[in-house]
């Protein structure tokens, strides 16, 4: 698919150009569109990486082209890795240290997901993506928690902001991804006094995802029903990697990043009145104090 | 505007007839449409009330209606009170203690509304809304204080579901119940070791109350936004705090009792597709396992 | 172990004798103490009642106490039952429809839990409760759907209130609960409009349960960090799985009913100055207006 | 009292150096302990600044020093304001603009704290509480408002986590912060389409500012409390408004950003067996897979 970022984000970004030299960061789903982009981020700023993925040559395609978005950088590609099996990320774990040294920073990324009323949605098909999301962040954290002990590193999970209100249709995955919010903030609080942090990002409806189009509605614009009348991008999700990494966020642990545009906080009520009633009575005349 | 319940509560309800026998409760805004259904419930199952309004003859008009939902009951109404100001609710507590002999239960339901955009909503509208919703909570605690004290009695707030979300034309009541909320959690650990329970009541959209068809949307039903498909009852709040009220909760303090038909859950990505896409998919055909 | 309740509830509870007259309630973890006490309640309103179990002597044998209550009542237990298999409660499902008529409400209670800290608690440990408790749910929900759309019935799921905060020991049962929540809030917008209302109840902590002294501090009473200064009764949780079931919790879907004594809502910085703090400020003089 | 933070920022911060060239920022409460080091974070990276505070002489002084920290740098102290009256924010909105041109972003930190339990919390204090922080908020988005649509800028409130749980003691201002959070979330959707974005920051027990040892516990040093075992920086809060501030979190709207160490994490059953329990037992041995 290409890399999403280039060596402008060096100049055009908000951060110090070497902000993660010597540094490694180990992402399950790496190869994906969302985990993808945080990691080509982390290595434009010093980063080396590995990325994990089920298919082999995708993820090890992938790995070659964030390698080559900075001169220098070592990036490994490991396939073959199915989450669900702590195993089969010990194995990535041990071939993550041996290649590159160490592991700061762990991106569990990896995730299922599709659309499904709960009368077609098989007890299967839900435990399915239980077991990818829920189940394979926690091996993700097991798998690295020995790395993370001696670097005092940090967690991030992605997560989704589904489960705030009870979106239907997602029933599986909002179940799933409330899990790894709970999971996170009990590590956060287990894990703080090893000096490692644990966070989670909730990425809202992001352009150029898989997820992106699904739940689109053919009278309305995705676009519409989000305050700041813009989908996000991935260039959105990849800075709140950074800042979560970055030295800026060392107090920052046990929270949850939600980069959404305020997508979530709009109540049903409204409907279709919105964005126009807040656009003209807010937008126009003299604000009354 | 007359009661809305009758002596057939007494047998239709849930409840053992003479839950409160013997009780009596306080409340702010008892000649309001919710409060007052709330106080009726409550002096059908046996206790004798005080309901405080500013409007003196509206005030002991509600009280004689509702004093004669029960033979024997005692309901006193006392106008003139502005919640705002603690001397006001102190006055109407000696006067409730001297008529009524004790307050067991506390409703402060004392509220204001209506809906505008933030930029017509000028600085002394936001502080007025947050001055008899919030401050006079405040107040009528402080005020009732002593006397749940000698019978280690229990608070009810009236909060609503704005907030979970943030929605528009609703800034001020939205900030004013939250802040009720963490009052009332607040109180909850506080006065706990005191014997004193706080539990909150956030009603959805409830059908003949004033606030009911203000946010009506043109091109659409209200119900169809509430899951349940159906505006609520004003019975189905007075049934909760039955609830919360009655020995069956005598363990639940510090919760906020939602009772909305699931309405504030929906997220908003939907739109017009529901319910009919979740009745059609989830309504007809077999289950898949 | 013995019926918790006995015949004296219908006359001292809060309700109606005869509530749940000619319901039928189906019951996952109904050979336990929780969800065994919220059965006993119900079958004393009135229910007849399916529990499912593993162990088939325990199960059945319950069953038949259970049923003791009443005079009339029919309690089937249905032991071998392993909520992770769906095909294992639409047996039960089947079995019960057959001996009972109709599946009303559905409590959703099976679970596993015991006490570990991240490091020792393994990939699969960490598995196991989430396929019990959240997998479990979900297949629960899955086989008893035919019949709830039939009668418009109601879903109960038992949940906790570990991961509102994030306590440590616990990462499995929080991330498992967490989960149960939001499959319940989403549930609830799905099945509302087919008329099938979906609630979770949160114990704290209850006396006589398996689960309650598992979290003692030597140095202090467990009492101590509950604002109500008293460990939950068993019957607490029953009277409030009773509040869900009846008709005046008909508006009321998409909730966590918290029955704690306020307990999680003690912040941490006190520690042991908490509640004496709060007795003696609170609890003397005049207080100032 | 000084300033906090000095050049050596520019070079050891996560930001690039000028991230805020040409940017103008208004803060109410710039003269206490948290907002100043806010603004000076911003000053640092290129912006200019207006601070007000109540106190004329501190004021100056304290916007003197910040524009000390960069060369070119202007800092506009303003005196004498009281946020509980919008037109005294008008007036300071308005020497902003003279003397600085614009206002991109506002940072409405103004605020009151004491402890106290709620029989000494007079009607008045809670009043007091609640005027500066809650309404002083929204006086503050108000009389920024016209300014904020121009750039389409970004408004960051200043909270607290007190209300997450029902922290004893602080019972005013957890209600004032909780409808802090209620007002910044309905912002962003109502502003949302006008390009204006809104943000809480809510900092944990951040060391050498007034709040900070207030709620001291003498048996237990505070930082036990606290998972990552150390207070917060001022520069934490600093960085974290960098943030939110900056193109990298352009995306971001309606979020509370928690900086605390995950403090509010914790909890209260373990009480003083925190952190050594978890020590303990996750930081020795080989992790169980």
């Amino acid at each position: 698919m290409g890399n999403t970022l280039d060596a402008s984000y060096l100049t055009t970004s908000a951060w110090r150009p070497d902000l993660f030299k010597g540094k490694v960061v180990f992402v399950t789903g790496g190869a994906g569109s969302i985990c993808r982009v945080q990691t080509e981020a982390l290595v434009l700023l010093g980063a080396n990486a590995a990325i994990l993925g089920r298919n082999v040559e995708k993820t090890v395609t992938a790995a070659k082209e964030i390698e080559s978005l900075r001169p220098g950088a070592k990036v490994v590609g490991i396939g073959g890795v199915d989450v669900r099996d702590v195993q089969s990320i010990v194995k990535a774990v041990e071939t993550t240290v041996k290649e590159l040294g160490r592991i700061d920073f762990v991106i569990a990324g990896a995730a299922g997901n599709f659309l499904s009323d709960f009368s077609n949605l098989s007890s299967n098909a839900f435990k399915s993506v239980i077991s990818i999301d829920l189940l394979g962040s926690y091996n993700t954290v097991k798998a690295t928690f020995p790395e993370l002990k001696k670097t005092k590193g940090a967690l991030l999970f992605v997560s989704a902001t589904l489960h705030y209100t009870g979106l239907p249709m997602q029933i599986h995955v909002g179940a799933a991804k409330a899990g790894v919010d709970a999971l996170s903030n009990a590590l956060a609080v287990e894990l703080g006094p090893l000096g490692i942090r644990s966070n989670c990002i909730a990425p809202g409806m992001i352009a150029g995802t898989e997820g992106f189009d699904r739940l689109s509605n053919p009278d309305r614009e995705l676009k519409d029903f989000i305050p700041l009348q813009r989908l996000g991008k991935k260039q959105d999700i990849a800075d709140s990697t950074v800042y979560l990494f970055s030295p800026a966020a060392s107090y920052v642990t046990g929270t949850i990043e939600v980069v959404d545009g305020a997508a979530w906080h709009i109540g049903n009520y409204l409907g279709d009145l919105y964005p126009n009633l807040c656009i003209n009575l807010n937008g126009e005349g003299e604000p009354k104090l």
